[in-house]
């Protein structure tokens, strides 16, 4: 299906703040860019370059004052995501070494303390798809969606106790309890068909049987027409907009529009 | 100045091709992609992936029939090229190492063979900007511009010889004699406003002073208001279109526009 | 200095087990390798790459039984490490893209949960090395250097409270309290001469005035005589030998030794 | 079989000369490292990067009077190479994004002008390893192995025509014969074996069935025991010494030992 997907984000700041953007997305596996603009408002210098994951990041300094981005992309998107129930784990020794970072603990996913917490959920699961799928069911039936109960400093761990959270947090949990697996897990922020309510979303891939495949435990089916913004290891790596400075959001509209053709 | 850069390609296929394409800018130094469009017709599947050099490729099969690719940008690009005579001849252990690549020997600029003619043309200047100077002054005056004269296996040697060619051909010559005097040197290829008559183009950049500068011996002067589409050691690295098997052409439209902001 | 610089790592593993190891140095900044072996007994499969951040690490699956890994190498060494007070902070849009992703927070250096402690601890100072400095020499009298009181998931959270740990905790505390003031850290792990008692290293480097810099809080003053295995972001990234599965450590040696030349 | 493999250069500079060296062996498919040593005489600052390829390069400028390099390393070598005939042809479209910089023409592979040859020698063979075997063949027993009828800019499409060369000649030829088909191929030098006389040695792998496969058209039987020191496109990429001035080599001895274990 063809999308229209775009943001709107508007800022005030005190005084100039260089910020760092990811809001580009880039033609990949299962999205094809057909168009997109990316405008700033009032012009300023801007530079873009491809982080370590391959993003395309964009940094500039917001100047003092109101300031507004906006992007849109008209993006042909899979309907269908891969789902592969049986899809097996590939021990380490026969993973591409693309992926080995994906193992490792990061800020948000401490999986060197979700051992026993993945055991719990996924240890009767053949190795592989499986364990994730039960990953995912067990998130999506034991960890309450709920606004305003988290942070941008929760981490997986917190969100393992106070079994509340929204998108981030389940993505996080999620790819913690992968990796404490040893399955690789990544997190992936962008845009979702009739999200609702609409917003930018968050979501995970695990890589199993010699692919990656999309999870979202947010969801109670696997869904497709998604517009991935950016992977990384965790939130740290993929945040849309990282400020350094005081910077203050007055307002951010979002939308994912289905395109007749 | 604000542009907007297209070309438009019609193939004919007898039978599928597998094609790279390299028709989607990026942002970069001098210039912000502020909106593009890439439409294929009829639509087939495509995958787009970065290359060594970091130029966005998309790969496809054009499928048997009439085809048609047509890539469209509007982009925010620097009315001067930086000019910076006197800027001094980096010796090669103070070079950066991304640039070492560009001191070698390739395809069309066997800069092992133009070492005399490079001493011969710009001998007698200042090592470094002055010398490059001097080669597109030489290239301006020396060589004739003229279509027909060359083919996609004309060389640098060869036009030395020849003493006739295309924008292709000057860039190779010029960036074989930089790499002759140890100077690092890229062929660049793109669009350039008010080019006449217009066309994609190719120019190319030497690295002198601790930086890329922009040198194009079609032009008389040094001319801004260019939208890179890729850059490369030569133009095996950056054709806009490597077709694997036979394709016919029927037409090509390229244009470059100045859009009033 | 030339030096020797070795470890011998005696394991013995109840099944075959995955493992990671970086412990090959590579030559870099202020260390050349002479010479070089890796030796395993029994001898097995193993693959080298390069990860993410350019280091060497090596893959290879400990057969069930007894394993040992013997790495020395023979590096001339710089005696001193650069010290420059007043090297100037660079602000986030005049760093050089490769650095970036060591502003961000990570497993083990939760910046973002830091900066109040930061600006206590360097607020006062101007801003680049002398606040690393300031944050460096804080540590150092702060933080009581105690082995056992902190494990493989310590934080710098938990060690800015417990005010306990090694040589690690150390590093991990230093590099989050930079970020949190927006200059870049990394994580360094190695050898150093005269270490005392002799064992593997951590430390850590930031980036100010243009160039990583080494700071070392286990240390009341500046020393040379580095060997480096791995950068990374944190320790989760640099782990000498990361092992997916149980392996008991039998015994491990490390030394440091001058050579006379 | 485990192989020392080393060479012992000396130069006379008659004045200072920048210099890149390739001479330092990586751990890698069918070859592990178990020990080496790069020693200079006199010692002078040298520096160790990366190239595109993956190759270790040595950046250092060699001072005026007498020099010498030594390297010397312990190599664990693979004794078969890989040969599977019927290893079918990869469409471009189904290749790795990786190999595909391989297809392309370069300095010493004009790809685009040898396609008439290729397909009379190899025209009649199943598309994949079949013809690659066919190329070698006919390099084997077509091309007169002759010291001294080739220099440092000879090309693939001057020895199809001299027929005559080194092995440097033979490989250029494979590889210009193979891309002019769509085969992915890249040059290889190193170390092998018994070869005799004893020097240092290039050949090639060619891309089909999914991996690299090994060919040398300067040996009868496929062979290894080899110990690569660089990969890339031609010999431009993997001068195991490039100078950037006038250096006269006094003497060169190379060795390739078998160590009984």
């Amino acid at each position: 299906m063809q999308l229209e997907a775009g943001c709107q984000i508007h800022y005030h700041a005190s005084e100039p703040t260089p910020c760092i953007f990811m809001l580009r997305p880039r033609s990949g596996y299962g999205q094809w860019i057909m168009s997109e603009e990316y405008v700033l408002a009032p012009k300023v210098p801007i530079l873009e370059y491809t982080d370590f994951y391959g993003n395309l990041c964009q940094r500039l300094v917001i100047p003092a004052g109101d300031f507004q981005v906006r992007t849109v992309a008209q993006v042909e998107t899979a309907d269908e995501i891969d789902v592969q129930p049986g899809a097996p784990y590939l021990s380490v020794e026969n993973l591409p070494e693309s992926v080995l970072l994906f193992l490792l603990p990061s800020r948000y996913c401490q999986s060197d303390q979700l051992g026993q917490l993945a055991l719990e959920i996924a240890g009767a699961q053949a190795p592989g798809y499986d364990q994730v799928s039960a990953i995912c069911d067990w998130i999506h039936t034991q960890i309450e969606y709920q606004y305003g109960t988290s942070n941008a400093s929760t981490s997986a761990v917190e969100t393992a106790q106070s079994r509340q959270g929204v998108c981030r947090d389940f993505a996080h949990l999620g790819i913690a309890l992968c990796r404490s697996l040893n399955i690789p897990a990544r997190m992936v922020v962008g845009y979702l068909y009739e999200l609702d309510p609409m917003d930018l979303h968050a979501w995970f891939e695990a890589y199993v049987g010699g692919q990656w495949f999309t999870f979202d435990a947010t969801q109670a089916q696997p869904r497709g027409n998604r517009v991935t913004l950016a992977y990384g290891r965790d939130a740290a790596d993929v945040a849309l907009a990282t400020q350094f400075g005081l910077l203050q959001l007055q307002e951010m509209k979002v939308w994912v529009k289905a395109v007749s053709t």
